[in-house]
C-alpha cells in the first residue's frame, strides 16, 4: 500500500449535488481541490439511488398508464392486453442513463487540471487533516478549507422484523430485480408516495402505511388531500394514523401487522419497503476529531454554512431537511463563491422549490398557507382549478389545482403550490416570482401563452383583484 | 322581423379572445355591455378553428407517436401493428371539448346581469351606432364606446387552382373528415409546421412548400434550423425557396407544381392545404361609416388601442400580427381597464410570448438574437443543450436547446427561446423574467427543482459568468 502526503486548497468530501458543483466551481477558478467520493461514481444519492432512477421507473410506469387509456384519445391498440413490462430493459435503461451522467460529470472534472477526483473514503483526523483511503493507496491530506457533503442514508424504523431479509429500504427498492406482485410501503412522504404510484402503475398491489393523519406532511394540505383521494381511486390501499407493530415472514412473503385507531390489521405482501425518510450520513467522517458539531438533525452550521470548526463547511442532506439535490447544489455553489471571496447570497429556505413526482406531480415553492397561518402571518390564497383549463382538458389531466399564497399588504407572492401533471416544469416561474419578490400584479400582467398550464399563474393572480399596478 | 333600439355603454363586436374578456371585465364592473358574436359560440378562431382543435389533434398524434416508441422504455405491446386511429372518436372528443368550453364561457357571461350576449352580426352604421342582426331580430344599437374584435380569416394565395374543390385552408383542415393518405401544405409558418407534424404522426405522407429560405420565419434561426432537420428526419418532405406555380386535379387527387431554384417539380397528393397565415377580418364591419382606418395589416390604432374614430377601440387579430389568443386577451383586458378609468399598462410586443406546438415544441418570449442584431442592439446569448439534461434524458427527448438573449450591460434578460417537448409550459418563467426585467443573476440564483426542464434557465444563466449579484 502506497502512502503519500498531499496538501490541497479545498478538500471536498462527497461527490453528489452538495459536493461536485462546489469542487468544479473552485477548480474552474484555479483552486487546488481534491474531491473524494465513496460511491461508484459522481452523482450521489440523487443519481444512483434517488431522484433519477425513480424518475426513470416513473417514466415507464406513466407511459404504460397512458397507453392503457389511449382509447380516450381515439387510438386503438392491436391487442386488448395491458402492455407488458420488460423489467430487465428498464433496468438497463436506468443503468445506461446513470453511468452516462456519472461519466459526463467525471469528464467535466477531468478537464480541470487543478481538480483531483479520488474514489475512496475520507476521514477527518484533525481540523486541517484527513486520511483518504482507496483500495491501493492511503493519503494524508492537509487542507486549508474543507466541504463536507456526504449526504444521507435511508432512515430505519424500530419495528420488530425490520431487519428481516426481504424487508428493504428505498435504495434496495431502486435495485429491485422484479416487479413485486404486492408491496407494503411504510411511510407516505415523497419517496413513499412516488414509489406507491410507480409500482401501482406497473401492476403491483400497493398498501401504504403512514403514522401521521395524512400523506406528504409538509405539503399544502389541500393538494395532498386531493392526491390522497387519487391514490385511493387508483387502487392503492392507504392507511393513515397507522402504527406498525411488526413484520414477520421471510423473503417473498411477509405479514405486516399494524393498528389504525386501536383496530389491528394485517397486510400480507411479497415485499415490505421502509421508506420513512433519510438521515444525515455522518458515520465514519471523523467529526469527533474536529470541532464540527452535529445532532440528530445533522451537522450544525452558521449562516455561511460553516461548521463549528472554522474553515470546515457542510452542505446538502448532511444538514438535515430539506433534502433535495437542487437545494444541495445551491448551497454548494454558494460555499464555493464564499471561499473564492466573491459576493454571495446564501440560499434561503423560503426561496426553495420542490417537486413530488406523484401522478399528477405536485410542485411547490415557498410558504404554504398552513405554515403561514401557523407562523401568525396574514396571507391571501388565490386558487385556479385546472378543471376548466384548456391545456389540461386537451391532455385529459384536468384534475389539478394551483394555489398562490400572497401577502395582502405588499401583494408579494410568498408561495406557489400546484397539483397537475407537468407541475414540475411550472416551478421555474414560481421560484423566480418568489425569489425576485414579484407581486400578484406582476404575474397578472405577464403574458402567458395559450393554451398552456402556465396560464394558471396569470389567471389566479388576476382573480386576486383589488389593488392594481399604477 | 322585430326591430328594437338599444343603448349600451360598450358594444363589443367579436366573442373571441380579443372580445369576450373585455366584455366580461366591463360586465363585472357593472357596465351595460352587448357582446355580439357571429360564429357558433363564444371562443373565436382559437377555440373553433385554431389553437384548441389543433392541439386536440396533436394530443392524439403525439400519443400515437409515443406508443410506437414504447419499447425504448421497456414496454411491450401485444401487437406489433401501429396503433389504429378512430378519427370519428377524435372528432367527437374535439367537439366535446369545444362545446364544453364555449358553454362554460357563455355561462360566465350569463352570470353577469349587465352583459348581453347576442349571436348575430354587427355592422357599424356611424360613430356611435351599429346594426345588430340575428335570424329573428334587427336592432339599432347606440353605444358610448365600442371594441372591435372580429379576428382574422385564413389568407388566400394567388395560385392558379387555389379555388379548386378540395384545395383547403386551415379552417377546413380542422374539419377534415378523414386522415388523408398524402398532403401538400403550402406555408411553413406555425400552422403549416404544426399541421405537417400532426398529420405525419397520424400516418399522412406530408410535403411542405415554403417560399422563404427557411421554416418559421420570425422564430430563432438556430431553433428553427434544428426543427427543420427534425421534420426531414421524421419523413416530411420540406422544400424551402419553393414557388408554387399551380394546383390542378380534383378532390382527392391534386398535382401541385412548384419550382425550387429554377427546377420544376410536382407533388401528387390527396389534399392540398394553403396555410399561408391569416388576414384581419374587416369585411362587413362597416368601417366605411366611421373614421376607423385600416390598411392591409389591419385596423390602425394608437397606444391605447383606440382607432381613428374616438371611442372605438380594436384588439387582437384585427390589428394584424402577432396573431395570438393570449395577446388578444391581454389587449382586451387592458382596453377594459382603460374604459373603466383604471390605471393600465398596455401590453408591449417585447413582453409577448408564443409557442409553436411543433414536436418538440418551440417556446419564445421577447427578442431573438437575429432581431436584436438587425436592430443594432448588442446582445449576449447563453445556450443550454438538453442533450446533457437529466429530465430530457429520462423522457427520451434530449434533442433540445435553450437560448437566453441578454443585454451585456444591464444583464437583463431580453429574450428566451426554447426547443424541447414541454417548452410551452416553460414560457411562464421566460415571460415573467422579461416582464419584470430580471437579470441573468436573478435566474442563476433562482432555485430550480431537479430533475426538471426548467433547470436549464438557471444553468444557462449561470454559464453567462462575469458580473454577479452584489
Amino acid at each position: 500500500m502506497m502512502t503519500t502526503n498531499d496538501h490541497v486548497d479545498v478538500l471536498v468530501i462527497g461527490g453528489g449535488p452538495g459536493g461536485t458543483p462546489a469542487a468544479m466551481a473552485l477548480g474552474r477558478a484555479g483552486k487546488h481541490v481534491m474531491l473524494v467520493e465513496a460511491g461508484r461514481g459522481l452523482g450521489g444519492t440523487c443519481l444512483f439511488e434517488g431522484c433519477i432512477p425513480s424518475k426513470i421507473f416513473r417514466e415507464t410506469a406513466a407511459r404504460r398508464h397512458e397507453i392503457v387509456r389511449a382509447g380516450e384519445f381515439g387510438l386503438r391498440l392491436g391487442s386488448s392486453d395491458l402492455p407488458g413490462i420488460d423489467w430487465a430493459a428498464v433496468q438497463s435503461r436506468r443503468d445506461r442513463i446513470l453511468s452516462g451522467r456519472a461519466q459526463g460529470a467525471l469528464a467535466h472534472t477531468e478537464a480541470m487540471p487543478s481538480l483531483d477526483v479520488v474514489f475512496g473514503r475520507a476521514r477527518l483526523t484533525g481540523a486541517r487533516t484527513a486520511l483518504v483511503e482507496t483500495p491501493d493507496m492511503q493519503r494524508t491530506v492537509t487542507f486549508d478549507r474543507a466541504i463536507l457533503a456526504t449526504g444521507s442514508v435511508p432512515a430505519s424504523l424500530p419495528i420488530p422484523g425490520a431487519e428481516l431479509p426481504g424487508v428493504i429500504d428505498s435504495t434496495q427498492l431502486i435495485e429491485i430485480d422484479a416487479i413485486p406482485r404486492s408491496m407494503v410501503l411504510i411511510g407516505a412522504g415523497p419517496i413513499g408516495v412516488e414509489m406507491a404510484q410507480i409500482f401501482a402503475m406497473l401492476g403491483t398491489r400497493v398498501t401504504i402505511l403512514e403514522v401521521a393523519d395524512r400523506i406528504l406532511g409538509p405539503v399544502d394540505a389541500v393538494l395532498a388531500g386531493r392526491l390522497e383521494k387519487r391514490l385511493v381511486q387508483d387502487g392503492i390501499e392507504v392507511h393513515t394514523k397507522a402504527t406498525v407493530a411488526s413484520i414477520t415472514g421471510d423473503r417473498g412473503s411477509h405479514v405486516t401487522t399494524f393498528s389504525v385507531g386501536g383496530k389491528e390489521m394485517t397486510a400480507e405482501t411479497e415485499v415490505v419497503a421502509i421508506v420513512a425518510g433519510r438521515r444525515p450520513n455522518v458515520a465514519g467522517l471523523g467529526l469527533e476529531n474536529t470541532q464540527v458539531l452535529s445532532d440528530k438533525n445533522g451537522v450544525i452550521v452558521d449562516d455561511t454554512l460553516q461548521t463549528g470548526e472554522p474553515g470546515i463547511y457542510a452542505t446538502g442532506d448532511l444538514l438535515g431537511n430539506p433534502m433535495f439535490a437542487h437545494w444541495a447544489t445551491a448551497q454548494a455553489l454558494a460555499v464555493a463563491r464564499h471561499l473564492l471571496g466573491a459576493p454571495v447570497e446564501f440560499p434561503r429556505p423560503e426561496h426553495n422549490s420542490a417537486v413530488i413526482f406523484s401522478y399528477p406531480e405536485i410542485g411547490m415553492v415557498g410558504l404554504t398557507e398552513e405554515a403561514a397561518r401557523a407562523g401568525g402571518l396574514d396571507v391571501g390564497v388565490s386558487e385556479y382549478d385546472y378543471k376548466g383549463d384548456a391545456r389540461a382538458q386537451i391532455s385529459g389531466d384536468a384534475d389539478g389545482l394551483l394555489r398562490i399564497v400572497y401577502a395582502p399588504d405588499s401583494r408579494r407572492v410568498l408561495g406557489v403550490h400546484v397539483l397537475v401533471e407537468g407541475a414540475a416544469d411550472l416551478m421555474g416561474e414560481a421560484a423566480l416570482a418568489v425569489r425576485v419578490g414579484s407581486t400578484v400584479e406582476d404575474l397578472a400582467s405577464t403574458i402567458h401563452p395559450h393554451p398552456t398550464l402556465t396560464e394558471a399563474f396569470g389567471l389566479a393572480a388576476l382573480a386576486v383583484g383589488g389593488r392594481r399596478r399604477e
